[in-house]
């Protein structure tokens, strides 16, 4: 049962071509087959589950390869705790930031206070910080901002603990942890594509000309 | 008052190298300056804050040149209303996505039409479903998604209303397009940035460790 492919099949189940799996392989992303003969190996479902996981990055997420290394070194790292997994995983995919403008940043601080969010080595905190000195710069004012912040923080609040809970609801699933690592890239793309629907919906009723 | 500036004086006020500015201008994002000599020009404001728009889009939202010039064309475009003009924007920055899941298409036009949400056209639609594919390939399973994109949904909902609440209570400033098309794109990067501190936060008092 468990190693029961030859890579042709494993191709064929996972959608990932024969030339890619190589790729992953030589560069231990991918975990080695069974060796039968030297030049043959067996793969079984982890293997399946693994380029699945690779395929929802690089296709949809646009992960580079060297994150999705540390996502899987992450993943490998058996005596982790969920929480810790979890952390590593989001430091791979999440770019970092200079987070060099003052103002902004004492703006973002305040607002994560108010939330009562602790994570003061967050990645994120440079990438909000980064994105709001832009904005400042462009409009000279901190203030509009302060609000959209604000509604920004709630709505992120909704967002993730609607992640833990699906999570914490299913913690005896063995691909778990896959499956929350993807939800992180995923989720992003998810928010922004209703957001653009809500805007578009917001807009017309209120700046639509009518017909 | 207008046309004030060389275009040295425009590097060092937008903050944007002099070969990046002729760049922009030989593609036809930066409108032109006022010739006062065959080999010079002079530059106003509009240039300094059209440059600033661009740094912003290149530098936080890693926007291609060509969607650059898709948005600075619907700028211009004098006679479009403002809501036209913010579909114009969010169509060049909206990677083109494949929707080809019919169950997560469904599962995603349920959720729209919960929302009430009326925007057919928008190419958010399809990032979510091509998304949403991804994450059901992995796990094989619908129902734990659609509690994630109710929260998702109205998490969006959220920050897409604070977008539209900006806009409306800043249409007397002269850039108030140019700030709404700038924060279009900002806005992802804060939401997912705030998501991520949001996360880290519930998944310590849920998952961590005690010390």
């Amino acid at each position: 049962m468990a190693n029961e492919m030859r890579m042709s099949e494993l191709s064929a189940q996972s959608g990932v071509p024969v030339a890619s799996i190589k790729l992953y392989l030589r560069e231990g992303i991918l975990q080695p087959g069974e060796r039968t003969s030297p030049n043959q190996a067996r793969y079984g479902q982890e293997h399946v589950r693994r380029l699945r996981l690779i395929r929802a990055l690089r296709e949809v997420g646009d992960i580079p390869l060297a994150s999705i290394k540390q996502i899987v070194t992450a993943l490998d790292t058996q005596s982790a705790s969920i929480h810790k997994t979890l952390g590593m995983a989001q430091a791979a995919i999440t770019p970092i930031a200079e987070d060099d403008n003052p103002d902004a940043a004492a703006v973002v601080d305040e607002i994560i206070a108010e939330q009562g969010w602790e994570a003061p080595q967050n990645p994120g905190r440079a990438l909000v910080v980064a994105a709001l000195s832009r904005a400042i710069n462009l409009s000279g004012d901190v203030e509009v901002y302060q609000a959209l912040l604000r509604a920004y923080a709630e709505a992120a609040e909704i967002a993730a603990r609607s992640d833990i809970d699906a999570i914490e609801e299913r913690l005896e699933s063995d691909s778990i942890v896959e499956q929350a690592v993807t939800w992180t890239v995923l989720g992003d793309i998810v928010l922004s594509g209703f957001r653009r629907i809500a805007q578009e919906s917001a807009s017309a009723r209120r700046f639509g000309t009518p017909h």
